[in-house]
């Protein structure tokens, strides 16, 4: 097992451990993230509503771009040229940027999968595509962020085993094909670095996806599998959270817990929602992402200390009170949940930026005080004291 | 005639003229305003796609909401419960609200005038309503912004004399009836506040509105009424940039500026393009407002200094420069143009704001400019400069 040839620029340094639950800091080409974290999703290099300074102030140390959407409007091709995603959506510090997996399979119809790759028709344009593993890297490497995750073959929650299996196995090899095409444009980039006298353009590392389903067998084969594939920067845990119970979501974590090194980065694939990002850290988890609290943000729903609060409720009308009144994000700080109300109720813009950045910022700071609960021995009364509130919906008082 | 009763909270220092261009400081009871200037509009107490801080940080000092929407959404009387428009936008500094009477007079087929008032229909729900100029003051008083405007009677901006006429004699009869309501409330409020031991609670100016169409003799009879009738803190020039030729307006602010003292300010209603606000200073204006920066940022369209850029061009899908290479503005000091178009073309929020922001940042960086040219005696060469290059249009590069 070799570093991959941009290790050096990576590192994840370990710093407390409290049960499986983990602080460390992953060092990349870009900065460093203090883990556990949530990584705020701008699918089409911009977090929905949201300013770049919006989510430094909000203290965001690392966000999500989607290499699917990119592809297909601006064009990778068109990001590489302006120099990149970095000074593209002017964000400095780290970036991931999905594969398209997940996207490529939400099509459904519009999609035909075979060995070599999935072909499928732009929700766009309905214009015909292919993406293989290959191609993804190309357009992952085009857009360069600083991590990248494999193309994998991504299934439904529920699927039986059968399916499971055939999706892992595929994924399996689709990494090995992933891992070829990125070593070669490193190689191609080195040269061309050379050649100019500069180094290669960007520093990036790839994630393979453990994938497998809710089948525990599948999980720990296609862990130790991608162990032996290669000595990897860090790990994703992917296919959960797409329909599956929670209890089987979970249960997959404690499954896949040990058969990952303990040294490196783990980033829990499209969960997002509080109690889920809570569970997932004592479960080992570092890293999470997930659209929700922008998409339920612009739906009018703000996570808060005491549950949801659907700003949209009539009970809200005259009330002077912040979303969440623990809460010191500029929204809380600001403005009242009857102004807030108001916003929604009248089509106004500032409203869905106003709680996206709410939700944001309540995301980042639970797991700001997580990583503060595992340092100081304490994340296990943390996690009891917050996870009943959290289960609580649509509370307005 | 003698000075209003809230007038000791307002103050107007002319600081120097160039020509008929006036530099100045407006004081208000929240704050000072350096005229000429520009004020962003919050029709429903929100500048479309802004904060609070985006519109401090592009230094404006002043803007405006919209008695006519906030009546109808969320309530006059529910913002006053929540501590003022001041408080429950959470803007400090001065604010202004229009009457309605632009509003009302706009719904054309939904509206009955008649010497009392106006009776209209709710542009949200069909509900019937009624405003006169003492429930205008009512609303405006709830509301509680600094500067209040008259409800006037507002017409088409190439009526003919007699109708011109017809309206703006009402506006003069309003605006007695305007300022005895306004004047009553403020008695009760006074009465109110010494019976609690505090002040009354929002310190107003009552503005009237100079109107008279395109008609030099009505402008001049419409001044003089008005001046007969009290002693203003301020004064509105209404009926202009309503479908009149653009000479026609110039030429009624040549006709009014004698007519007006020349201690007060004067604010010209809802001109906003930058080559009025340079035509208009020149004339004497000292504030301007219009939603056209943030109505046209929302439209992709960008005012910079070598005239309009629309952003959803083609040809500025690779274009590595900022809208306008001069401009300090977050937008330019950050973004491409490319970035700014894939924004528009993949309908994200972020750069509705974005451009809006520009456009704000723009009007009010011209009538800086502008000030400080009239305070060094160059406002003639400033505005030579200006006028060709802002008058081109859809200029891509």
């Amino acid at each position: 097992m070799t570093q991959p040839t941009t290790g050096a620029a990576f590192a994840f340094a370990l710093e407390a451990t409290d049960g499986d639950a983990r602080a460390a800091t992953f060092s990349t080409p870009h900065g460093a993230v203090q883990t556990p974290t949530f990584m705020p999703v701008g699918t089409l290099a911009t977090v929905k509503t949201l300013d770049p300074d919006d989510l430094r102030g909000a203290g965001a140390s690392m966000i999500l771009a989607n290499a699917y959407h990119l592809h297909l409007r601006p064009g990778d091709e068109l990001v590489r040229a302006l120099g990149g995603l970095h000074r593209f959506m002017h964000w400095d510090a780290p970036i991931l940027t999905d594969s398209g997996g997940f996207q490529v399979f939400s099509l459904e119809t519009l999609r035909t999968v075979s060995e070599e790759g999935v072909e499928f028709r732009s929700h766009i344009d309905g214009s015909k595509r292919f993406f293989s593993p290959e191609s993804v890297m190309r357009i992952e490497r085009n857009l360069g962020a600083d991590v990248i995750m494999q193309f994998d073959h991504v299934i439904p929650g529920q699927s039986e085993e059968s399916a499971a299996r055939d999706a892992s196995e595929r994924s399996l090899r689709w990494l090995e094909r992933c891992k070829g095409e990125f070593d070669r444009l490193e190689m191609v980039e080195h040269a061309e670095g050379d050649a100019h006298g500069a180094p290669p353009r960007f520093q990036q590392a790839l994630f393979p996806i453990v994938q497998g389903g809710i089948h525990a067998g599948l999980r720990v084969a296609a862990a130790r599998a991608i162990r032996s594939a290669g000595d990897w920067v860090g790990y994703g845990i992917g296919g959960l959270s797409v329909g599956e119970a929670k209890p089987d979501m979970y249960g997959m974590l404690e499954v896949v817990h040990p058969e990952l090194p303990a040294d490196r980065p783990r980033y829990l694939m499209g969960v997002g929602f509080p109690e889920d990002l809570i569970e997932g850290v004592r479960r080992g988890v570092d890293l999470f992402d997930c659209v929700a609290p922008t998409r339920m943000g612009r739906n009018g729903t703000a996570f808060t200390s005491a549950g949801r609060v659907n700003v949209k409720r009539q009970e809200l009308r005259a009330d002077p009170r912040p979303l969440d009144e623990g809460c010191d994000c500029p929204t809380c700080r600001r403005f009242s949940r009857a102004y807030l109300r108001h916003l929604y109720v009248s089509d106004e813009t500032l409203g869905l930026r106003l709680l996206s950045l709410h939700n944001v910022h309540f995301l980042l700071n639970l797991m700001r005080e997580a990583r503060r609960a595992i340092l100081e021995g304490r994340f296990d009364a943390y996690s009891r004291d917050w996870l009943p509130r959290l289960s609580q919906r649509t509370v307005s008082e």
